[in-house]
């Protein structure tokens, strides 16, 4: 099946954090490609993945990068596809840095910024899934289910703590 | 022509900020709703809009809130619809509290976070149109004619600048 | 007994910090229930435990959360009760998160916002404690003598230090 | 009448702040009274005004200040009388100097921290009321109604935005 | 004469803060350029001109932009010349997000900062010309006569001073 | 001999930071006290000791304490001895929350505020040493041959790297 | 007379906050020599300052600074004689950088910190004067008679408020 | 060979930090020195060692330091050599406080300012590289090469990824 999200992460060392993402969309059913591309380091492949993901008809890209992360905001100075943003928590700021280099992007040019770190990568792969959900009918039902099941887990933990 | 987009925002002080939307989805003829609700003043009625939104066919919601602003989070809390939140710098400590209250979102509910303030409420009319793209191809148009418009009047700039 | 307070926590991983209101409200001898609601993924549950608690006779709610840390405002929104928000240090950004999110509601519904962390469940408690007191005047004399133990505790550990 | 709660700030500069406060008690009928107090200008009265407080019969005590704002944590230190704490934006810090200085209480001594300046005066006034309303129930009808009333501006807000 | 500088800046409201670097540089008779180009507006533009200032033997980029301030880092990733970069306070979070964009740079692509704002558009045309003295050995004596003249302006305010 | 400076600390965990107060003392043969007292825990004696250091020819007081640190403003509020502030990293904050409440005096209450923590502490002991000096001419040769000291230890430490 | 403290500053346009400083020392009739040096821009002078300083029986030195504020450091790394510290907000960073560069000393110079801007340049004056104490016996009524007029400050102005 | 670049460490607890800039000017096989001084502890060698520098035909200075970091500013007030500056993590502020200290310099005294820490230290060196490859051609290749090898390893991680 053809891809439909593409992770991009700038460095090999954010793959754990990443990986929540790929977890989410392996839950979800949404094929996806994965891959590192720096913008500082290699910003030659950054644009021609960027490029290509467009003609392959990827529908949502995910980025993730630390320090001064312009990962997302380079890929999407280069496309028209909606780029979501992950801040990794990879330098003495704690991801502050990577978090002000994602979100304050200038007029012209959004990303969907999510939380610092997993948290963030998680909810990237469930906004992409919200997102492709308009050309994937069944996805609805997917995201109503987890839902559901997020609020089901609270209760469950709810009752054991009672018990305690 | 019903509306594709819901704006919302917490208060009424918030609109010379959020009409930097208004203003991008009129330039690209996406129909939109405008309205204020509050998470907090008017609880119910934030929860009944996002009910509404959805069965309206409403394709994205965004809301701009200030100070501790859980609008966006709420409404995302009630909802599969990609919701956009855009942090309004309206509290002493200029719009960072409205960030982090917007972005870090825990597991389970993303925000699509923009930039504080005007450039926010601007990119995020924009993310919407890359989002309903997938299902309104004329928005393909829109869209890279609107980032070539862009490029071009960097360069008038820039000529304009040498001149000088 | 009824129980007077009502702790609820986002998660249960928040139970570590919160289990230090349960200890005094304990030592009080404060009847109290507490419970995992989350604003995010159980909307719903936190709204209605809300309204119950009203109904239940509760004198005032403790709320713990991390992150967005939208679980107090959300009760505040919902209730006249009084309200205590505890910021529960659980992203890369410490804490500060949480408090912004907690501490800067905005105008109409107040969150009584503590120190991030066990001290501030600590004295979400004390707190309670001192609201409380209004309709159960026993708890004049075990907050004198909750005072008094603090002011002997710290001469005890100055007499400790002086010796070495 | 007796009043029933004291607004105390640090200087006469905090009074367009915590006169927002004072509105509000008039509004909801609360007696109260009004008066300055430094922490470190005026430290025995301080101490003093709180003990006078508690005999006086006095249910809340809101304390306003900014820069390293000590006063409600050290009038904290002298009562068991709930103790709200107003930071005020009267340094270049922005009044985080103060937010820090009233939040993060050590464990044993609470302060009820409101957001930043205005919004935070207004807030303390009404959880004072929601703190009385368990001595004085004719309050029940009051902040049900100030409840109903913000909603009903907000939908009248959200009319006019409409129209335009 | 052959521009040795390039001044590119993210767009045409940095001009107030870009022209400190230039009023330096035509002080110190450094022939330099000075031009627009955004990393988000215009990419392809920020790869051209960074590639062209290589051939046409300018020795020293400076970069000013504001909010994520990718410039400098993405003109550094395509060239081997030095890159100053100018973080510029145009958002509501004061220069803060365009520092950390700037400076936080990941290991393999260094961008020499600069203080936030008109210091740092000053000081990047000095440290410019630091770097050409190698090979321009006139601005030795420039240099060397600045300092002088600096510290002589410093005694010179310190008499006006003393005769208040 | 009669102690010259006094040793405050908010609490008995902050011990180990003000440690390296008293080394430097002890080093210098300046005779201290050193004690606990808690702004918040234990208001009299905090007031008691204060007052006391007075009359007992204490010619300095050091204060450490940690989160909301009103320590050090507390005593100073009571006294016309110089009163040195070291703040102490004991909560989520880092130590920011300390350093903020200590060093931001209201106008007419000096605290002379030390880095935070042990480098803070050590510092302390040094600035009261160059305090006591006016009345203690044997502390100016201590001082300077520490300084001497410190000079040469940076000098035997680089010929060691230079080995390498 | 001569001068028992020295006030320097690095730049004249931090004179209105140094001022300040000033008037207090007039008031209290402490004789003072009041100049500018930078750190940075006449670093010579700076030095020679501070060893003329000594010679000529200065007791303190008050340093006042913004941006990278060096100069309170640079001074302290010069003499044994106590030095005080005043940030000046004077860059887009409101004085936090002042703040940081000044307090955070490393173990072995300490420099004595005051609040950001004013209310640290009249501090600055008042400890010097607690300082001086030592060995001028006149300023202990002085600074006990300041610290009485303060409180009756407060008093007058809480009458003041109450009559409104 | 006579070392080009001088590196400069106030302590040597910042060796495992300075050597990431080690290993980058020994790979380039650019000589250079290394050694501590303590703009603080050893103020009078710092500036020494400055001026030899010059006398020497050292082409770049880099500094790095932690806390209030002035190494890298007061270096810089006394050559007119390019000075790169390393802000180190070395305290509670988690190198914050390096980073504003050395970054924000008055306009007169560049310092170019590089990220917190090993990646901070390692591009120091690249930038050196960059700017001595004015008068040395050679590093041209090397700095090509280096950046392509950078390119690469991305390239080759990315595979590996895709393996898994």
């Amino acid at each position: 099946m053809k891809p439909k999200v593409l992770i991009v992460m700038g460095s090999d060392s954010d793959l754990p954090i990443m990986e929540e993402a790929e977890k989410v969309l392996k839950e979800f059913k949404i094929p996806y490609d994965i891959t590192i591309a720096s913008a500082h380091r290699s910003p030659k492949r950054t644009v021609k993945l960027t490029a290509e993901a467009e003609k392959k008809g990827i529908g949502v890209i995910i980025a993730g990068a630390g320090s001064a992360a312009h990962l997302a905001g380079v890929i999407a100075a280069h496309t028209i596809l909606p780029v979501i943003g992950v801040p990794i928590d990879s330098s003495p700021l704690k991801g502050i840095d990577a978090l002000f280099s994602t979100v304050q992007m200038p007029p012209g040019i959004p990303v969907a910024t999510m939380a610092i770190g997993k948290a963030g990568a998680k909810n990237a792969a469930i906004l992409a899934a919200q997102i492709l959900r308009a050309t994937n009918p069944g996805l609805t039902k997917t995201l109503r289910a987890y839902k559901k099941k997020m609020a089901e887990e609270v209760l469950k933990k709810a009752r054991k703590i009672r018990k305690k």
